[in-house]
Formats: structure tokens, sequence, C-alpha cells
């Protein structure tokens, strides 16, 4: 990699180094390929931890997903607009209430995340239209955060685990980014997985203790929360209680669903992974090699091969390169079939910019 | 596209032709691309419309996703168990009863769709613990279903659906399948939007019919229904009203999930179009060149390019390229950096097979 370091800055410092950085000698050909400037979809979308990154990739990031930022805004004006509601219509709902905003609060927080206990029920039309229309947008909202913004989440606390579990320092950020997809996904479970355990351990506690439960319906009330299924047999009642559940239970539902989110994902990178294996081990026949053989030269390279095998896995779809050969043939202004340095600098004269 | 009919059967063959069929003039260079076999994404996992799909294909697509029938069977032993369950412990459940049986279905669908009315609740320790396993193996259940089964209907729909709008032939399947990303994901949300609105008025009016409740509380039990909130203030109490309940309780609340999943993906899918846009507009610099230069030859061909920008974009990743040049290495046996014919053969001989 000498002659990339001696023309400009290294191509590593745009990415967190995707590939072990201890196999210093790479196999035969190709090597450029362990540092070529990728937005590697390994890194997740959240790694910004080397200062070197370049402001662009910081923009594909931010293009990614929406930020923890608007989601948090987002969940603090419903949560503000759905309370200001509730507790303007306070004497319409009848159940057992404890203070005006904190049911209001509470009811709010109960609709959005569809437990529905039905301690609390709205009576009049009026009411259950307003009930209505807050839980579908509550739902959108509890959407808008699992989207990316509690898989934030979960992976610093996953951090975190992966130190206590390995006791070394070894566990850095850089470090797990750097572990395969199957696994990153594995540590997200178990993160998710313990965090479920400690939410239930003191939400069980909490309604003995608080709201004199008996160890059974405590964690009988726990288990129909979190799932979101809410019978309402055993529900939140004391105004301590109340004030607990509206913390508790956002996040042991968000808790739950994004387990759920992993474990899908689990399965579908599990499956993705034997199909990838089954492609690679077929035999490759003649019609396969002209099929591949993507600029008709009569040969394979190894571009061509891993273009050929990542379609044929459904990894890239046919609208995908579309786009990028419109793009190469508008750079390639020679017409050579191939870009070199003279082809950029013609294809940037203004003459054949866009 | 001639040299390649004279050899063996057209390319082609494999798929649903990706591309528009009236382009007949490729624009420059490259038209073998038009035709390679690959295993186009955008066509979906299901569609199978072709009887001239290679067998390879269809075990590709059958591994990708968990049959329809896979799933219908997991819920019928999920549903017949639970059953069983609650129809053994009825006197352990308290609430508004109708039939035994019919109870204990119902308890199971609200129950496994986390609705949770609460009109029928379990009363003993041990029946509550039964309640917590059926409600966690239910999600599950639930999951499993959406997880492509549900796709794979609305797909089905959509297809008469767009048909219906278009008034011609030339919504068939394949035409369906043809269009971009986006506009797929879009005619899904208007199917399963359509679906929502069927059940949603057949609900409602079923509610006011033989639940006798008035226009807003059945509106307001379908609404607290579907979204799984289920206060349970108004439910289903009737025999009629429960036989109808079990299966419309299931199609609505997956129906409302599903719904949410396509507006999610159709919200991933734009933000990626515009990063592709944004990635595909940034100009190309010399150091991005090197970069892109994958076999080191001094020049980017326009597979190295494809490569290079997809990487770029995050679609594939360091770990997908290391696999398949695994493999490349392993093939191209007299290490020209290209694949020929001749490799092909050698590769496949014995001494060489794995």
């Amino acid at each position: 990699m000498a002659e990339v370091n001696a023309k400009g800055p290294p191509a590593e410092a745009l990415i967190d180094i995707p590939l072990a950085p201890n196999k210093k000698a790479p196999k035969r050909r190709y090597r450029r390929i362990r540092s070529a400037p990728a937005a590697d979809s390994d890194l997740g979308p959240h790694h910004q931890h080397d200062g070197s990154l370049p402001t662009n990739f910081e923009v594909i990031l931010k293009k990614l997903h929406p930020s923890l930022r608007l989601v948090a805004i987002f969940l603090f004006v419903y949560l503000g607009v759905g309370t200001l509601c509730f507790y303007l219509v306070r004497h319409q709902i009848k159940g057992k209430k404890t203070n005006g905003v904190l049911d209001a609060v509470y009811f709010c927080i109960v609709t959005m995340t569809t437990v529905g206990y039905g301690d609390l029920v709205p009576t009049t039309p009026a009411t259950k239209l307003l009930a209505c229309a807050f839980v579908f947008t509550g739902m959108a909202t509890v959407g808008l955060l699992l989207s990316k913004s509690a898989d934030y989440l979960v992976e610093r606390q996953e951090i975190l685990l992966v130190k206590a579990i390995r006791g070394n320092q070894k566990a850095n950020a850089l470090a797990i980014t750097q572990e395969c997809e199957t696994k990153r996904i594995k540590y997200k479970c178990l993160t998710v997985l313990v965090i479920l355990l400690v939410l239930i351990i003191v939400g069980t506690t909490f309604l003995k203790v608080v709201e004199k439960l008996s160890f059974v319906d405590s964690f009988y009330c726990v288990c129909s929360t979190i799932t979101t299924l809410g019978y309402g047999d055993v529900s939140f009642t004391t105004k301590g209680g109340r004030v607990f559940a509206i913390f508790w239970v956002l996040a042991g539902t968000v808790c739950v669903a994004q387990f759920f989110l992993y474990i899908a994902e689990l399965s579908t990178e599990k499956r993705r992974k034997s199909l990838v294996k089954w492609v690679l081990n077929r035999q490759m026949t003649k019609l396969d090699l002209e099929a591949a053989d993507f600029d008709g030269d009569g040969v394979v390279d190894a571009a061509e091969f891993v273009l050929f095998k990542l379609r044929e896995v459904g990894k890239i779809n046919q609208e995908d390169i579309k786009l990028v050969m419109e793009e190469f043939e508008h750079l390639d202004v020679d017409q050579t079939g191939t870009l070199s340095a003279s082809d950029i600098t013609l294809a940037q004269l203004p003459e054949n910019g866009k």
C-alpha cells in the first residue's frame, strides 16, 4: 500500500478499516480492496468515533436514518400535545384516578404503546375518537423510535456489555464494529435481553412493593405490559406507580419490540449467509461465465466475478447497476471503456460537467 | 445478443428480464449486463410465475424466507395447543362467557395479537403464567406471519388492484415486478390500505349490527382492536361476535402491522435513493480512482466502477466481497487474474474440486 500513501492521505482514513488489521500480507492479488474508501454497511450508521472521518461520510450517515434528537423532539411534542388533550377532557375519562396531569400522561403512554389496560377509558364519543387518533399517531411515534434510535441506544450499551464479558480493552467500539454482521446482531440480541431482564426485575419488584401485588400478579402485570397485551385486571393504580409506569412502560415495550426485531434480523442474516454459501459453492458453467463477462472481452476479471455473484445472491439489482453505469458512461469521456486520470480531468471540465 | 443465443439457451430465460424490453438497442457498450442471470432482488422472492425458471433459482427463493405453508402450519398448531390449554383451564378464567371452545379460541387470538381486551382474564397464578407464556410465543407467531407471508398475500392482491386501476392487460405480475422498488412499495402500501379500509368497514358494520353498539363505539372498538390497544370497555360479547372476531382480529392486526412495515420500507427506500443520487453526483477524485482500481491495473473498468460506487452507497460490504473473492481465487486455477472457459474446466477437475 506504499504507493497509495505516497500519493496522498491513505484511503484507510476514510473508514474504520473493515478487515482485521493484523492481516498485513494479503493473500495474492487485489490487495487494494482492503483499503477502498467504502461506506461499509457493516460499520453501522452510528460509528463516528474516529474524528478523522471526512464530512461527506458524515453526510451519508445523516442521510441514512432520522437522528436521535429528531425522534426525541417528536416524542416530546407528541406526549405534550397528548397530555394537554387528555387533561382537558379528563372529566370524560372514567376509571381509577389519581392526579389530573399524571393521569393524562399515563393515559397517553398506555395508549401510544398500545398497552391499553382499560383502567382509564374514554366515555364520550369525542374522547373515544380522540383516543383513536392518538393510538395511530402513537404507533407511528413508537415506530420512529424503533427505527434506528433504539438500535443506537442498544449499540451504546452493547459496548459496555462486551467489555464486561471480555474483561479487556480490546472490546472498544472499533473492535466491535469490526465483528462480522451475524456476531454483531448476536451481541445486540444479548444486550437487549440483558436490558429486558433488568426492566422485568425492576418492574416486578416495584409492583410487589409499591402496588402491593403478589409475586405472580406482579410478574403477570409486567408480561402483560411489555408485550402490550394489557388485559387491565392488574395495572398501576397509585400515584407513585403511575409516575414509574410513564417511564417503565415505554422502555419495556420498546425493548421487547427491539428484541423481536433483532431476532428477525438474525434469522434473515443467517438465511442470507447460507444462501451466499450455496451460490458460491454452485459450479460455474460456461454460460455463467458469459453472463458474468460485463464488458464482453471474453474473460471474467475479479470485479466482474464479484458483481455477478452478488447479483445472483440478490444483494444488488439491475436498477442499482443501471444508475451507476449511467454515471460511468458520463465519466468515460474518451470512451475507452475504462476510467483513467485523464477521463476524470476531462469529465470535470465545464463543458462536460452536469 | 445474437452470439449469446447461438451458443446456448438465452440468459434471459433465467430471469423475468429486469429492464424494459422495448429498449432493443443498448446505449453504447456493456450490453450483456442487460441479460445477466441475476437473482434480481427487485423481482421479489415470490415471482415464480414463469415456468421456465431454473430449479436453482427456485432453491434460492425457498432459502430466502419461510414458506407460507410453514407459517400456516405453525399458526394452526399454535392455535390448537392454545385453545386446548385455555379450554382445560376455562374455569380459572373469569369474564363474559359464551361457549367453552369458542371462548378458548377467542381468548387465544386476543392474547396472541396482544389486543388483550380483558373481557376474559385468568384468575389463578397458573393460568396467569400460562397466559404470559402464550403472549410471548403468540408475538413470535404473528412476527413469523408478518415475515414475508403477509407480504406475499398483499402482493397477490396488489396485482388485482393495479389491474383494476390501470384497466388493461399490461398490469400482469411480470409488469408489476418490473416497476422500480419505490413504486412497488407504494402499490403495496395502497393495497394494504384498501384491505384495511375494507376490514374497518366490515368490522364497524358487524359490531353495529350484531353487537348492537353505537356507530362511534363500533368504530372505537375497531380502532382499539386493530392497533392492539384493546382497552376492553367495548369488545365482542356474543357468540356470533366471537366467531367473527377470531378471523377479523387476526386479519386486522396483521394488516395494520404490515401497513406500518411498508411505510417504514418506503421511507428507507426514499432515503436510500437520495443517498445513491448524492454518491453518484459526487465528483470522482484521483484518489477515488485509485481506490476503485480493484485489480491494480491502473485503470478502472465498468465492473470496478460499479463495485466501488455500490460499496460507497453501503449496498455491499467488505465481508460480501471477501467471501466471493475466495471463490474467485479458487476458480482462477491458472492465476491470470481473469476467469476463462479453461479455468472453469480446470477448477472442476476432481483434483481441484472442493
